[in-house]
């Protein structure tokens, strides 16, 4: 299943996608709720509304304003150096255990709004990545069954402001900038795609300009490597966020740098999945945009 | 005013302190509610309660089992490297800009509770912190402006998993184990300290093993700036816990290295705040009394 939660004249509701055409979910069951998290925590829910689905109205997809896929995660954890070139471009040794790192919930945003470049930096840089939406939680997951612990896969630009990245060896400042990670807008459920969504083509581009285009084959360490690994140090829970890492080519490590500008469109696309477009807004005219409404 | 958020039969509530004695605020008035938000979101209604305050019967403060003071923060950030004698032990350079990452809701724990040595490691490490609980959020908050955005200062021990923290440069992972950040369990409004929480003499022990001791003088980013550089890539918002790290004796850097060991009770504490007090308990005995509750 395909699922697109975004924002309706009757509020924010969850939509199963088919092709051009969405049907609104929570309209059937309010059991649905305005997010993801009730088809999380209630895994026969889509499959028990399967008639009724088949018979609704739909409406064009691209009438729908995406939201987050799940508005408030308990933790959004991101794998920093996954692609071996992205590592060497970067300049660091390939390690042996994954570079994690967190991203807070005001640093991220839905598909479409847009990426705000801050006051402080041009060095605004973008990364498509796969991400995994966690359904059942645990702790000490075997890596052979971590895959049953993936509720859906979406797609992320894990945006990044790279001087504060790298103010200290903690990355954390840079990468949690207020709205510059975009997520979705297109969840799709494991059955869909690849086992461990591999063997999929990664690319993020401004316009025509390709400036990453990869395969997640090229991971180092797979979905079900890394949750088993988080998950020895911490209790996942249902709708956190996994982040999986960039490929090379992101935008500091172009000679010369290719930073993210005002009134670019950066697209970030996961094959199978989606596209997730960001509008590069600045952030004093995102102020004003926000002051205004 | 001293506050101390804690379990009673009635569930729990936020208790002002006067010496021993707690006077149960939430029953007073609902709008407390159950952790120290409801008196963040209302700025004047501890104030306004004052005289109820005055003629309300207490109860002893030992007889309250601590909870949280704020039960789900938006974000807790740490400042890793702050003390000076601290970052040489640790064998790093002095920093122009802090050290900043995060911990997880579920790493963290209240005063009194187990903290919990994993499974996976031996090298459990205490570390005694200021903790800042912020009231009025903002972003681009000026250093001269920022103590106004203290609601409280709290103690923190920052519990380290050290082979886990340096795994990679990212920290991640060694400071988000389920259970290893106590926090509380007395939080004080900063009327009641000196302005920026600054010559508190700062301590943790195990019984009359004094494993750190110095004071928060010796921080080298003080509270108010630490706000403002925090403000600068992220909205602060009410019951943000910000913490303000550690002085030097922490136990990897001692000779042989000085880990805590399950049966143990590490003790932290800041003067004029309190004492956050943490047994250690290894994970497979903690597990199980959960598994028994």
């Amino acid at each position: 299943m395909k699922y697109l939660v975004g924002e309706t004249e009757a509020g924010t509701a969850v939509f199963a996608i088919n092709g051009d055409a969405a049907v609104n979910l929570t309209a059937l069951d309010a059991r649905v709720g305005n997010d993801l998290m009730g088809l999380i925590n209630t895994p026969d829910l889509a499959a028990s509304m399967s008639d009724a689905i088949a018979g609704a109205p739909s409406v064009p997809v691209a009438s729908i304003v995406p939201a987050l896929p799940v508005a408030n995660p308990g933790t959004i954890i991101c794998l920093g150096l996954n692609y071996i070139d992205h590592i060497k471009e970067g300049g660091y040794e390939v390690p042996e255990y994954p570079a994690l790192f967190m991203r807070s919930k005001k640093s991220i945003m839905a598909a479409g709004a847009p990426m705000v470049r801050p006051t402080v930096s041009e060095k605004l840089d973008y990364e498509v990545e796969l991400m995994v939406i966690v359904g059942k939680g645990g702790r000490h997951i075997a890596e052979e069954d971590a895959l049953d612990h993936v509720f859906a896969y979406t797609v992320l630009n894990d945006g990044s402001v790279r001087d504060y990245q790298r103010k200290t060896h903690q990355w954390t400042p840079g990468k949690n900038f207020d709205n510059t990670g975009a997520i979705g807008p297109i969840s799709v459920t494991p059955d869909e795609l690849p086992v461990g969504a591999v063997g999929l083509k990664i690319e993020s581009r401004v316009g025509d300009e390709i400036l990453q285009s990869a395969n997640t084959d090229d991971m180092m360490w797979s979905v079900a490597k890394t949750i088993a690994l988080i998950s020895v140090y911490t209790t996942l829970e249902p709708g956190d966020y996994i982040a999986m890492g960039t490929p090379p080519g992101v935008g500091h490590a172009k000679t010369p740098p290719r930073w993210l500008r005002p009134g670019e469109t950066v697209d970030v696309e996961v094959e199978g999945i989606g596209i997730c477009s960001s509008p590069i807004v600045d952030e004093k005219d995102f102020d004003a945009k926000v002051a205004a409404q």
